[in-house]
């Protein structure tokens, strides 16, 4: 594929045809009237499953990817979007060890949510044929779930018949500390799709036996690859493994984080909620205006920063950014928030 | 953009976008219950436009595309698609010259459709914002229209407020022996939206300045571009201006038409239909197995040609085919059909 949505789009593709052939008998046997009907865009040939999405998701901008997409208004404004439904997404309070039960009821809530549109999906005749989720929700606020929920999710999607996307297009390629983020959950067997672009320099993604479809072409494009791109990602991975940065990644991310937490203590009645894992993180600031002021600031200190969501400062380091990158990072925000104190 | 497709997509994007704005008034100014209904899919943030396309179109395999592409069912089968609609396209008959009047009744019957579509589906309320159009149909078998349907083809466009998006991702780029092969059709004024990729090396589309949104960021991608390729492309559009690579097309494009033309008098029993411009051009064979025999023929002695649409060869050779490749082609080329007669 060429980019995260591309990817995305053909997972949406691959769980439409899985869940279509489970019903077939034999597999693969396609109707005369499937044939002649999606021609034209009508059932049964073209069928009217769903994609499950979550609230404050970013999964890309093509029209199919964007009708699973839920961050900003300005993106979605006069577009054309499948009628598919969305669940709440975990908001947890931090932090973590504080909230462990006001957390976790939040995760219950919402796989309720998940799981009643999934029934009523089903009898409506709109069944979700896959479920799309990114580890840490990036675009939308860097939002973490626990692994807790991501388990569970895994077993509604599988008792549903949905596949489950793991949408690691941001948060793959080592930024967690381990090569994909998802490792992090200990899910019971992998996800039925892995999709991934960015940092990959290629994308695409990785899917399980049973998603293959039994036949040739049906998920094909006429550029096939761009063999350049490999070589760089080759040449990324070995430098990866080499200098072991999976493991610095771990150790920076932890000094990262330790250092929010304290500016946050230090400084409590402007940061909140620090979170996230590996350098994917990020902290909130108490108004939208005040995150974009401390942008700016960190900014003419030759920090560049993102903001993600409607109040959070969001880190995204390259994987080579070592514990005195991190000192220096941390010093400068200090400076800034000593300033605006 | 990355490829056809991801331009496709964006061009029906900036279709929407610009026929929404024109109902706005003063333009841009969304409204609250736009913004909020948009984050879950629904009108009328998210309105139910459509794209209109043609029977035998091949735009691309996401999604959105795919609701406007028809060659093939293996493509479409299981996948979910927009209930967009879709209007013939002119099947003429040949030689040109000869079934003037009747392809002009094609022409006729065609456009009676596509404004019948216009109208009804303005009147059902899922008003048709864009339509899209290959100058030679490719993948549905190199199925070519009059300048005299594409001309009206606009003005139905424009009467309706549809934007009318030209597919060149395959015939752009020199292969009709113009840059670009929607040069040919001496329409009143450019198209709005011209879409490009494959040649190009990169791939996105040209717009008229009335087609432009006027807000920043409504048509974006973090990945921006590949500044390699653009490099390539400069490369690539120098050679075309110093060797004259548009003339030679024309040239080679008139020895290979002619030539073909010699076949089908020779082998009338064999082929028929023989069509295109510059050196986008195809040849009937009298049934799909007979041309699935000749391909393989040709393939054994070295030439590699591709079949469209059921029973077509479809030539699409690299810009630099010379006159003397062009009798090295036609002598295997009428070698295979005396093995076969």
């Amino acid at each position: 594929m060429m980019c995260g949505a591309c990817s995305n789009e053909n997972a949406f593709k691959q769980c439409f045809m899985a869940y279509r052939n489970r019903e077939r008998c034999p597999p693969g046997s396609f109707t005369e009237e499937e044939k002649t009907s999606c021609m034209t865009n009508c059932p049964p040939g073209s069928p009217d499953l769903t994609i499950l999405s979550f609230q404050n998701a970013f999964h890309g901008r093509t029209l199919a990817t964007l009708s699973a997409t839920h961050s900003k208004a300005i993106h979605k404004l006069d577009m054309v979007a499948f009628k598919w439904p969305m669940a709440r997404f975990p908001q947890y309070c931090y932090p973590l060890d504080e909230f462990k039960c006001k957390n976790s009821e939040e995760d219950e809530k919402c796989l309720a949510q998940v799981e009643d549109i999934l029934c009523q999906y089903k009898k409506g005749n709109r069944p979700v044929a896959g479920i799309i989720i990114e580890p840490i929700q990036s675009e939308g606020g860097n939002n973490e779930a626990s692994p807790c929920f991501f388990q569970k999710l895994q077993k509604l999607a599988k008792q549903y018949g949905a596949g489950l996307i793991i949408d690691e297009v941001q948060t793959g390629c080592g930024a967690s500390g381990k090569m994909w983020c998802h490792e992090h959950f200990n899910l019971e067997c992998p996800p039925d799709i892995v999709t991934f672009a960015k940092k990959m320099q290629i994308s695409g993604y990785f899917h399980t036996e049973e998603m293959t479809a039994k036949e040739t072409y049906r998920i094909f494009n006429t550029w096939m690859g761009d063999p350049g791109k490999v070589l760089l990602l080759e040449a990324i991975l070995k430098v990866i493994q080499k200098d072991n940065l999976l493991c610095l990644v771990q150790k920076t991310g932890q000094k990262l984080k330790c250092g929010l937490l304290e500016l946050e203590r230090e400084f409590c009645f402007l940061l909140d909620s620090t979170r996230g894992i590996g350098t994917l993180l990020a902290v909130n600031c108490t108004t939208p205006q005040l995150r974009d002021e401390i942008l700016k600031c960190l900014k003419q200190k030759g920090i560049q920063c993102g903001g993600s969501g409607t109040r959070s400062i969001r880190l995204r380091p390259a994987l080579i950014l070592q514990e005195q990158h991190a000192d220096i990072f941390l010093d400068r925000f200090r400076s800034v928030l000593q300033c605006i104190k």
